[in-house]
């Protein structure tokens, strides 16, 4: 009693080393804990859970081209793009439950290498593209793009336990909703490459149901490719999602947050979603914790056909007295 | 200095056996607490203060084709539709303080016992319309509009103490807002009886200024009738509203929830309100009660004439020195 | 990197005796050490901090007509204007860090006198536009406007301390936004004078984006004048700005707060700013007063060129490996 049936398979990677706070990796198994498979079922979804991808320990881990942990953070979307590549095979949509957002250089990269070209659309109040060399901190849960477009390869340094990655979105399959922080080699890059996003300016301009339609409307005109959505907690407002690493204030609301998600499933193209930096260690107290988890499993069960005006049956009768 | 006089009557429903949580019987006096008639007064109302109904007691009270309380709940709503009879009677437009929302029964009933064929706008964030063969609870709360709809009576089984109900509302006379938890038995009643409806997504695709132009073009369009506003405090977001049995995030906001009542008001044609499903007991501090208690009292203070640009009396002049 | 450059001077005005409620003349220091003007500098800006006015005291201060404090708030306000004037003469963007609201008198005033003709854009819940002798409490933070329009010169009474004021506002040139919260002789001022006005209910039916292009249509259709935009904190939602002397719920979401000023900056015509009301007193916890604090700086650095999408400087490049 959905709109489609949907074929979910999970990913867990419980890794942080993309940014420097502890608790972003106990992520997967909290939204899994609030019942996440459960009720992604009990919505009529078939869901199998490929578990928690485990990362090899990287004891000497030296910045390199100021990147911070490359060899750890290499290594584990190395691991976790041929996870992904293997549940896409396995013919389901890929929910990889991070863990920071460094995490979408594997997840995108192992999305393409089975469905090939993709859109992306990318729900952050950050943007994510800073290359190692215009990165303010060195940290790569804000570069993950940076590896993954086609036209910035030029710009990306040599690392060793990079090397595997080959670009594999072009610039004008990408859309931004929700920035609010954006660094000014960022803010190069988006409008030097043409990027199409809406900030939280425009979602206040235009309300979030058009940015929703100019959103599939632009997509659509590239061409219908396989949506990969990439969602960070934090576009959320932190009134909403609290528990996180880079809260940054005037975010989407919990209802803005839902609506993306609603129209992505609507289009029937979504191939793979990244629900990241959820990071219980970030919230001030349960309340703030239970808050983001269960804001993420609303966000995941809407991207699965839960529909707020609610669904029944196809066969569905009121029974007579 | 309000825009039209309003002449108001108050009854309280201090009743909860429509649900199982205790407290919301303390919600009439909580908003006669809070200042409900003196402010309807000072803002030019006339007021009359039925006081409360007092409900018998029922010792044995089994269900009844799964309906829990049957005897409790139909002989409340029984005495609750003489009493609102009469204050229709008496020339007033009619406030039900619940008390939950099974009471709707017995305030609709009443209502248009008086005054025959209503349009009903429901606000909440449950439909409340399931029978009690399609209720997964069998709690009378949740199931009020199905008793009253014309068009559901063959699916209503008997049952001795709702024998006096007979319906009076027609399916394309009663328009919801702010759905978002709905039952598989309901949507299909929704769907199946067309029901006008806009459910928190489509209340995000168009805005509320235009919900309520589309809600009021089309009541209209059935031809204008007494309206019967049935508001469930569980309408508004739980940040607002937080106080109360079955919350439901993703509410309407404060300001939302008041436009509702100030484009009602501006119609001319209300002529009862229901404010229902206040618990004090559901409020984890005095803050989300007063919050909760508080936001009843603007809502009605906005049925009568409040506007938040203000007013001035008509022979109103400036001092001079 | 910003669009546009800033000159900006700022002037510290910490008086309370506008109103009743200690706490308030707080305000200037406290937005000053949450790094106003390292941020403005941060994001391109030119800053003169004129530091705090001093004011002097009044032991004897009796209310005249009903006024409350006339002589010191005559006296703190016919100071403050000649500072604001000279922060004028000296070529800024003059920002009046308040305290409260009755010191817009000689904001506006010392505005005027150097730029002569302005469009004032009053963002508050309440309008400040009794006279002595319609305001219902004697505070003058309620009554600034009054004094400033020239339509209401002939009902104001004669106060020794407020001789010096000439009235320099026309009520064409003034726009409201944000109104909840009009006492009745308020609400025949506006009506009378024809001032435009939007209030939450105009918010909530427009939405913010078509107020501020209705504003700005207005104002031009007025002719181009200097703007002068005096901010009441309390306009804002108690929710994101608690720590005020008079909050009233229902208010803008800080999203809203930022999108009008962002709009202000993007017409060029910003000459002053007032942002008052900030009470730290009034905050019930330090997150209280930390949310209002930071929301007063956010509002300031988009009023100065802060952009929400980002910026880059015009000769940026990426690094190339
Ligand atoms: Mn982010
Ligand atoms: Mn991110
Ligand atoms: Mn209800
Ligand atoms: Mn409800
Ligand atoms: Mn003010
Ligand atoms: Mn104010």
């Amino acid at each position: 009693f959905t709109r489609g049936h949907h074929s979910v398979g999970i990913v867990g990677a419980p890794f942080w080393k993309g940014q420097p706070r502890a608790g972003v990796e106990l992520g997967p198994d909290l939204i899994r804990n609030a019942g996440l498979v459960d009720k992604l079922k009990g919505q009529g979804c078939t869901v199998k859970d490929y578990g928690n991808v485990t990362f090899e320990e990287v004891t000497n881990d030296e910045p390199i081209n100021g990147v911070r942990r490359p060899r750890a953070v290499g290594r584990a979307n190395e691991k976790l793009s041929n996870v992904v590549a293997r549940v896409k095979r396995d013919g389901h949509t890929c929910v990889m439950l991070g863990g920071d957002h460094s995490l979408a250089i594997g997840s995108i990269h192992g999305h393409a290498s089975c469905r090939g070209e993709l859109s992306v659309l990318w729900v952050d109040a950050h943007a994510d593209i800073n290359t190692p060399l215009t990165s303010p901190t060195g940290n790569v849960h804000g570069q993950p793009m940076s590896y993954l477009i086609h036209e910035l390869h030029s710009k990306i340094p040599a690392i060793a336990d990079f090397s595997w990655i080959t670009p594999c979105v072009w610039a004008k399959d990408l859309v931004y909703i929700g920035l609010r922080d954006v660094d000014p080699g960022e803010h190069f890059i988006l409008k030097n490459l043409n990027i199409k996003m809406f900030s939280m300016t425009d979602v206040d301009r235009l309300g979030i149901a058009k940015v929703m339609e100019q959103t599939c409307d632009y997509l659509f005109s590239k061409g219908k490719k396989p949506i990969h959505l990439s969602y960070d907690i934090d576009a959320l407002d932190p009134s909403v999602s609290p528990a996180t690493g880079t809260p940054v204030r005037g975010g989407l609301t919990y209802r803005e947050g839902i609506y993306i998600t609603e129209v992505i499933n609507q289009t029937g193209l979504l191939s793979a979603v990244d629900m990241v930096e959820v990071n219980p260690k970030r919230g001030s107290c349960d309340a703030e914790i239970d808050s983001t988890v269960t804001a993420a499993v609303d966000l995941l069960q809407s991207c699965f056909g839960r529909v707020r005006e609610g669904t029944h049956p196809p066969d569905y009768q009121v029974p007579k007295p």
